[in-house]
């Protein structure tokens, strides 16, 4: 298409699900490629939310710079939700005032940067659409922590949290190194990934053997047995003089229960307790092996550390931002940029188009050969996967006072 | 003291207590001052313990280029330790041990890097010492994250911690904002310091005014009051749409008990429950207000982010090693280099000397001023304090591997 000629209608974008370091990179690109060819963009205020309730951004009111700076802050700069439509029938109504909405500013194409659930949403919508001769295209734009998205081979999003956890991780191994001898014996990170253990096996980028930190990773992918655990604990704690575990949120016992829920989710006192896996996991060690224990629950911090944002991540949200754009005014409907790896080492890649039908409510797990063959740590098969994608520093830019120059949370029109 | 007389005698150097971010900064520094002036530099494995067993590790096998990356490595390069000697009378046997590994390697200058405990201990060997006619000059160098040391206008270590605090709740909070509509609306992140409110007060640095998170922050230094405090949550809740709580590890109620200690410390089975501060809040805003909330309890991570290290704590952490050994070989006994403040903006100072009697055992907490009226944000000379703690941005460098370079726990000899 000749950026001469000014396609007519109006590009929506919206961004839905958890938010991480780099979706607004994603938000950024997608802005910068429509405007370079003529073409409006406008934002749902909190995702799919905002297109049902009429709540569009005119993003044409954002300067360059803001533009810029966008890409340079976590969160979701459009405002995100957690929202998914239901089928056709079951949720008409919803879907005709999505079309309203389409109608009344003259949308043509609709970008929905989310997970697996965006993904199908984004499939409905399509096929609304064509239902009522509606002329959209449809785009879905791939953006999750938890790398659990089908086809593509990683997740803008993900490299970034990867990235913060592997780092995280071997600075406080080497705090507990040194506090040992006299403290701190055994340290528990607690990782996101209820259903797949990818963050947790990034913890495996921090070191390499059974003697170095994370001595220890629970995957989700494997039972947790409490007494093969502090077995292990302990004879590292032996061997080492410390050991440092990474625990999946998602781990469950043989019967399937989470290990989070472990404590009954009431304290002595019958009040909500909501412990999570690390601290639960730092009290069974403190109880039955007596060891002085310390637990990290990072939480929204490693899905949001842009200060520590992966360079290879910066450029696959740049990337699928832009071609989306490109996707959308070829008129590839119902299909999503994804991520296709040509090489693990010097690390290649490229944007290939895949068709939402693929990747809608699909889930990718760790594969079973990515975790070492004592269950506890990652394989070199994973280590090929998941290095290139912490590669290099994307550093936002630093004020003088310190702090990074980030787009406050007002600044959206 | 000229550079070409080299002066007799060995430097022996412990590092003492939590460790930080830039401690091995200072250890760096005392190496690379001391090698200039023909010095031998031994330390302590494990702070004082490695002195009491004569467990020293010599550190002129250590390369031009280790020293270097020392400097960039987060943890306590030899080794820290939780130890406190009692009174010359009561700990007698220990002290004469100090004082055989002294004979044994001729030291002539002892530097003991920690907070006000190793200032005590730093000033009871140099009081062991002249009573038993020992030629020895004893410095105490300043470090903790707590920033409780009296005298020093503030201690190396904290600057780095509080950038750290800012910056990951700037971040939170940009999260939270995003997805408050259709998810959580409370965030509770949980910053170290027991007795003083000094992490939970840089966390204030993130924002500006009652709109801007962090909208509350709970410091130890105000008593916990839980109806005010839900009642809060929630008018913020309702004004803003969200609420990020910064909430100090050692905030108490009326009565003077730990509010981390509120669950009782056993689960609904009479497991031990390490729950914490902030997910104790997080419970209570669940239960009471009905909010979705979320929690995070960085732990050992806030202490040992040397990737978000502040340029002007890794100046001062350098300045003050530098300093300790001019001291040491100018025989400035029982003396700690202190920061001494000249101006806010722009921000300069200088190092002085100090007495170890006017720092060890004493506690420097947050003024009373430091605290905005309504006891729940910080005041502008908090800000004026705080600001030039976290400015600068002292990377260390990254390998092809996405990772810091940093020392192995395992490389010192």
């Amino acid at each position: 298409m000749s950026k001469n000629i000014r396609p007519e209608g109006t590009l929506l974008y919206a961004q839905s699900g958890g938010v991480t370091a780099v979706i607004n990179v994603t938000a950024a690109a997608v802005i910068t490629e429509a405007r370079s060819r003529g073409v409006r963009v406008m934002a749902g205020r909190h995702g799919i939310l905002g297109v049902l309730n009429d709540d569009l951004i005119d993003t044409t009111a954002l300067s360059k710079s803001e533009v810029r700076t966008m890409a340079h802050t976590p969160g979701g700069a459009f405002g995100s939700c957690r929202v998914k439509l239901k089928s056709l029938e079951e949720d008409r109504a919803k879907y005709e005032r999505l079309l309203d909405t389409f109608r009344k500013h003259d949308v043509r194409w609709f970008l929905y940067n989310g997970g697996n659930d965006s993904a199908d949403t984004a499939l409905k919508v399509s096929q609304l659409a064509a239902e009522f001769d509606y002329p959209l295209t449809c785009i879905g734009v791939p953006k999750t922590v938890d790398n659990d998205l089908a086809v593509t081979d990683c997740c803008p999003g993900f490299g970034s949290a990867a990235k913060y956890t592997a780092i995280s991780v071997r600075e406080c191994a080497l705090d507990v190194a040194a506090m040992a001898s006299t403290s701190t014996k055994v340290f528990v990170y607690e990782a996101m990934g209820r259903h797949a253990g990818w963050l947790a096996a990034a913890a495996g980028l921090a070191g390499r053997g059974e003697d170095e930190a994370p001595h220890l990773i629970l995957f989700p992918e494997r039972v947790f047995d409490e007494a093969d655990f502090l077995a292990r604990v302990d004879a590292v704690v032996s061997r080492v003089g410390y050991c440092v575990v990474v625990a999946s949120e998602g781990i469950r016992d043989a019967s399937g229960k989470f290990i989070a829920d472990a404590g009954g989710g009431r304290d002595a006192f019958g009040h909500t307790q909501l412990g999570g896996v690390a601290s639960h996991l730092a009290a069974r060690v403190h109880d039955r092996l007596g060891h002085k224990v310390h637990w990290a629950l990072p939480d929204y911090l490693q899905r949001s550390a842009r200060h520590l944002a992966s360079e290879t991540d910066f450029e696959h949200a740049r990337a699928v931002g832009r071609k989306a754009v490109q996707f959308a005014l070829k008129g590839m409907n119902a299909t999503m940029p994804v991520i296709k790896r040509i090489s693990d080492q010097p690390y290649r890649w490229r944007i290939e188009a895949a068709a939402l039908a693929d990747i809608a409510n699909r889930e990718k797990t760790l594969p079973a050969d990515f975790i070492r063959a004592d269950g506890h740590g990652i394989s070199e098969a994973a280590r090929r996967y998941l290095q290139p994608l912490i590669r290099g520093e994307a550093y936002p830019p630093y004020g003088r006072d310190g702090l990074p120059k980030y787009l406050p949370p007002q600044a959206t029109p």
